[in-house]
């Protein structure tokens, strides 16, 4: 585990170098942990001229979904909750001789920026910019493994419940039972907040549970995920609640399930982010639904629930092999409810099978 | 609803005023929310030179724990994810003629100041600093009886779980089910991640809950909130697992117990906040412990679950009447365990009753 550390922060000490940087300050708590193995509260990485170095503000939580620090990496741990780790950073910096340092300014704060300007007015600072991320897109076979732990789990815990009793149960309950049953299959806890929606709020994207019960006749969505190890899947399913779905439930389901079928069969290794997004949602544009579709057909995952890439009409950018995606459109009719079908896949070459689905979990309309 | 808002604003219109800015940029989620009613994913609030926006990146949710935005106040979506909702305010302000900015710079990134930079090029660009955390540490008795209502459902939860079987119960599983009986009563959700620490867990502050099962003569603290209507209150108590609790378990408990007593009792309006620090640490200073002593006795709660003041040695400053704080000494003996007692209490003066506590749960040694 050790030499996969030290490789991708060779990989992005030679994009710094590249360049022009001799060093680079992380702060990104997901791309500290991708670089370090670990980001406790608070923590940076250096990656120095002459040694990197990750300064805390306190000892590493000892607890394995958190990560443990990489061991071949210095780790300084600053006393007490007044000093800045960025500052210690700077400081290290400077004794090994360095001049110049990148930040990533899309997580620092301007007020973190000054006190390095102050403590280290020599020192030239720089934007790393989303350096990091982008090394992030791409999954190696390990965090891929992860991901599809984490969707087993998501899975069975979405299972569980649908055995379960819904009617008359609150969307609130429902979510915190799929967040313990995550839990109770092994997972770090949700990867986001659960989202269940009942009845007319069935279909909206983000949908934060409320105190509405399920009822006969219900639509029910449910958005949900496990993180594993630090990454994260989601998976999105809408049911039918009592024997028989309703006409207008039928089509608009069996539409919704289109356009996510055509987002998933259009994932490939060369296929432009847009042209993902527009192979879903030219589906239910031509059904007439052009208002009130999501900005996004799909995201990448990873360490972060929300990571590049975005599936949406003006991305820029063509997916690769090895990133895993969302694919998940939806219809939400204002005060009828709606669709959302949403899948975790990671983008294999043809050769290899095409995608590779990892959460599993049915998506014939269940009348539950 | 609406004036208190307003007044807010006023109160920190006539700061700024006094140091030469003529409108601010507020961004911190907390304080948005605090001097606009609601603080939608992203929303920032521009108080301007003649009138005062709420920029969002979508509708703002209608769930009232999100609180809603001041009717009073004009609010302005910004179409899809593309949007910048400072720069959108900095447009603003500049039609109003506008010709200083100050700034969060505690929270803005240096990317976001330096779009502001572009597209407002003659805009004079200032610190805010935390004027607006500042207003916030005092509260009305609007806030407060949000913290006691919560603190209240706070005590439910916990009482409840106090009469459940514990042994051969998971950290992870307990902390769940607080969780689910604070939404159970009426919270918003859990005010911060609940800490169940058991056996050598118990007594670290900020514990997080690991799969290691309640066993006969553990020490088990727990340390949970509700948040309710956005304020967040906080209880820690610990208890000893079967009839008869060891001799080192009541002598470590009553030293904790008459620390946080002695923190409790120097609350006052006008006591120094390393006063009421000293006062809790020194018994145990003079009882030995010296070391492994948490670097603060206890902090602010409102909005958020650590604001100011900290009570620490090193902390400058005065209590106010109406400020509520936690008072939560805590020993841990690496290895062994260790106690940790946590109340939130309202600071009110002595001829209002001296401080008044939240959180009744008994402090007692509970052998369950």
């Amino acid at each position: 585990m050790s030499d996969l550390y030290a490789s991708r922060r060779t990989r992005l000490r030679e994009r710094c170098t590249a360049a022009g940087n001799a060093a680079a300050l992380v702060s990104r708590p997901a791309n500290v942990r991708y670089l370090a193995g670990a980001a406790p509260r608070g923590a940076v990485l250096l990656l120095g001229k002459t040694e990197d170095l990750l300064v805390c503000t306190g000892p590493p939580d000892d607890r394995p979904e958190e990560g443990r620090p990489d061991e071949n990496l210095r780790v300084q741990c600053l006393p007490g909750a007044g000093g800045d780790p960025a500052v210690a950073a700077a400081d290290l910096l400077t004794a090994q001789g360095g001049d110049s340092l990148a930040l990533e300014e899309h997580h620092l704060t301007v007020a973190c920026h000054r006190r390095l300007r102050s403590v280290a007015p020599r020192l030239r600072l720089s934007d790393l910019g989303t350096a990091v991320e982008q090394l992030r897109v791409v999954k190696d076979e390990e965090e891929i493994s992860c991901l599809r732990i984490g969707a087993e789990i998501t899975d069975q815990a979405l299972g569980e419940l649908l055995e379960s009793i819904l009617v008359g149960r609150t969307e609130r309950h429902l979510a915190l039972e799929l967040e313990r049953r995550l839990v109770d299959h092994g997972a770090d806890g949700p990867a986001f907040p659960t989202s269940v929606a009942t009845g007319p709020n069935s279909g909206r994207r983000g949908h934060r549970p409320t105190d509405r019960r399920v009822e006969e006749g219900d639509f029910l969505s449910v958005c949900l995920g496990a993180a594993y190890r630090g990454y994260r899947c989601e998976i999105g399913r809408t049911f039918v609640i009592g024997t028989s779905p309703a006409d207008w439930q039928i089509e608009l389901y069996d539409l919704v399930f289109a356009a996510q079928r055509a987002g998933r069969e259009s994932l490939a290794p060369g296929a432009a982010y847009r042209d993902v997004d527009r192979a879903a949602r030219q589906v239910l544009d031509s059904a007439g639904y052009h208002e009130g579709l999501p900005a996004i057909t799909g995201h990448g995952v990873g360490l972060e629930i929300d990571e590049d890439p975005q599936l949406a009409p003006a991305a820029m950018g063509k997916l690769d092999a090895c990133v895993p995606v969302t694919v998940e459109p939806g219809v939400h009719l204002p005060g009828r409810g709606g669709v959302r079908i949403d899948d975790t896949l990671v983008v294999r070459p043809e050769a290899d099978g095409g995608p590779e689905l990892l959460t599993i979990t049915t998506k014939e309309l269940l009348a539950l």
